[in-house]
């Protein structure tokens, strides 16, 4: 069960001028799933994107850089889920491109306007002829109204699809922003997450889009944790169809280019924690906030630090104030001249410790109440300086044991 | 249940000349648990220890230090389970002097002689008057027979004592070595495991015992991980009692030196490799070698990565070869210029991944065999240098989730 995360409603997701979806079930894995997505882009859309920094990067990740690179133009995007086409070395290469031609030659497009994504088990031969045999039903489902659909046809351990929009006024015109996520275990992007697709019909300077996928990312996807794995297959993508009625935006530091950036940073991050609160095996949702240090660097360290150690989490899980053990995460978080006697932890608004030892008026009873919750925040002070920075992330359960120890049978 | 590890039998402990161990019931926590263990030293031993790099350290941890800094000559030691006086704030320290002090007393040394060890919750409060009130009892029970009883003395969540012996001849003396550890959750020990004790009557150069110290630490408890939680109380001591009729040692880089050290390091070894065995919930032993290294520091790296990884460990613990999770893990472990084509990964024989894709002629079934063993070794080869490295771990299983969601209550 997701902590507190719906499905979201088709008529909530505004469609964005420009783009259209498409959705089929191809049998990559499993029949009678919608296992293949395609998002087609209007002529004159900008696309970047962030992946994945795991050395062992899927083959598709590897094209997707080499055709945005290429600068043709990216018209198309392809995602199966089942098969993540990773570990699988020079032939998973030559399937992801044969994936793209496959879908370039039904577009009369050349390979590299096509993005191809893989999400699902590692190391195993990507199925290329169900694929292949899959694109004209999902190319024919094409249509600006399925966000919904893409959001569920991405989905693997998934447990709700996940999808949020916004519009914003940007000058002068009524700009729409969409998104969909993916992903429950191996979440730890480092770039990105598992899969993130953002688009918005606001006009950006070309140039300006790889500086807005990062800062989008890192203010976002960049943010969450499940369980530590980062994945092989992570890619966030930014699209702005450039269609709407506004003069082009030049900068993202300032006026409609902030305000532009904000709103899209809004949808990401919804993006981004949904996919926490359907972290595998979740029943809480946590945030981290680490201030007080002497960069947001150390904060995230130590952040992270707690976000990931088996024992708080599964502290999270049982609602027990085992408060101690958020301590001796901050300790190994690996801040080699902390000094433990300035270190205070709030958990909510329950002052746990003061000065690196239990606060004297701190009850067990007030811990357990917040404990209880399913939102909870923590809240470390360093007192080593002026900066902070914040980490989402989940409990850890008996479900995510089940759901990982039985992924592929 | 441990993974291949039965409780030692008190007539395989032999006893160290100079070393007496007494174990009481203080009632530190729960009633009717051996929880308090005195081991008192002859003088003229040598005594050294490694402690936790956590920034949390706990009170003992810091009067350790202290006590070993001043020189006095270690004369005993007391370690309690059910409290780890650990984010315990300055009141901690002044409990675990304390317990020192009341030692001292019934012992007539200075404080300075005697170690303090606590293992058990954090950020509680030492019960020092049951601590106080326990000594006379365990004094009273001293013996150069109970290393059995020490080791049950000193037990946590651990499921089986933990205890190993040997004797090796160096320089014409039959010299004895034996040890005791425990610890079975937070168990990343970063310069030593939670609680370690080696003894020896070899003589040994007083000059030599911290580095003999950290040579052992950093060959056995060092290379173990079950959770990557960095204790606040980890501390490993080890022992010269200088009663072996021996000339003494004064190099270990050599001759009866090395022997002595090797000798020592093997039972290190086993004690730690037994806490991994009894870790929290564990169904299997995994050792993880990587080699083709250009550094041990970077195949520790990797090594950790994998061991660390909730998604390895689960399909350890599901016996399923889903093994493009290590893979994933070996990307993601922090080497940046990592070339993935060149990679190869073997699961006991069996040769899985070939130039960072799936072997050619692996089979499942080869992996699924090997995967139901409960000894694993993971080998992965870097392909980037010479150096090489080992660490070794369990499984991930819903038993972990249990004790660590109930450890409190």
């Amino acid at each position: 069960m997701p902590v507190n995360l719906s499905a979201p409603q088709s008529s909530d997701l505004h469609p964005v001028p420009g783009v259209r979806i498409g959705v089929a079930e191809a049998g990559v894995r499993k029949l009678g799933r919608k296992d293949l997505t395609v998002i087609l882009l209007d002529d004159g859309a900008s696309v970047s994107g962030v992946f994945t920094r795991n050395r062992f990067c899927a083959a598709p990740v590897q094209v997707c850089r080499e055709h945005l690179a290429q600068g043709l133009g990216i018209r198309a995007m392809v995602i199966n889920t089942g098969n993540a086409n990773a570990g699988t070395g020079e032939d998973g290469l030559v399937r992801a491109r044969a994936t793209c031609m496959a879908l370039a030659r039904q577009l009369d497009l050349a390979s590299g306007q096509i993005l191809p994504f893989s999400t699902g088990v590692i190391m195993e031969p990507l199925p290329l002829d169900r694929i292949e045999a899959g694109l004209p039903a999902a190319l024919a489902d094409a249509s600006a109204d399925h966000w919904a659909r893409a959001a569920e046809g991405i989905m693997t351990t998934d447990t709700v699809p996940k999808a949020f929009s916004a519009k914003v006024t940007i000058g002068g015109a009524v700009v729409t922003i969409t998104g969909i996520s993916k992903g429950a275990g191996m979440i730890r992007p480092n770039m990105a997450t598992m899969l993130g697709f953002l688009a918005t019909d606001a006009c950006v300077a070309p140039s300006l889009m790889k500086q807005l996928a990062t800062e989008l990312a890192e203010g976002s996807f960049n943010r969450v944790t499940i369980d530590g794995d980062t994945s092989t297959n992570d890619s966030f993508i930014v699209i702005a169809t450039n269609k709407a009625a506004h003069t082009p935006i030049t900068a993202l530091d300032a006026g409609e280019g902030l305000a532009l950036k904000q709103a899209m940073m809004d949808v990401a991050r919804k993006l981004a924690q949904a996919i926490v609160r359907d972290g595998e095996g979740a029943t809480k949702f946590i945030t981290v906030r680490v201030e007080g240090g002497r960069s947001s660097e150390e904060c995230r360290q130590v952040a992270y630090a707690i976000a990931h150690s088996p024992l708080v989490k599964t502290a999270f899980y049982a609602s027990d104030p085992n408060l101690g053990r958020i301590l001796a995460a901050v300790g190994y978080a690996g801040i080699e001249d902390l000094d433990q006697t300035l270190i205070d932890l709030f958990l909510d608004d329950v002052h746990v410790a003061i000065h690196g030892g239990r606060n004297p008026v701190y009850r067990e009873e007030d811990g357990q109440r917040v404990m209880q919750q399913s939102e909870i925040t923590v809240r470390v002070l360093l007192g080593r300086g002026t900066a902070s920075d914040t980490v989402w992330t989940c409990d850890f359960s008996h479900e995510y044991v089940t759901i990982n120890a039985d992924y592929r049978s």
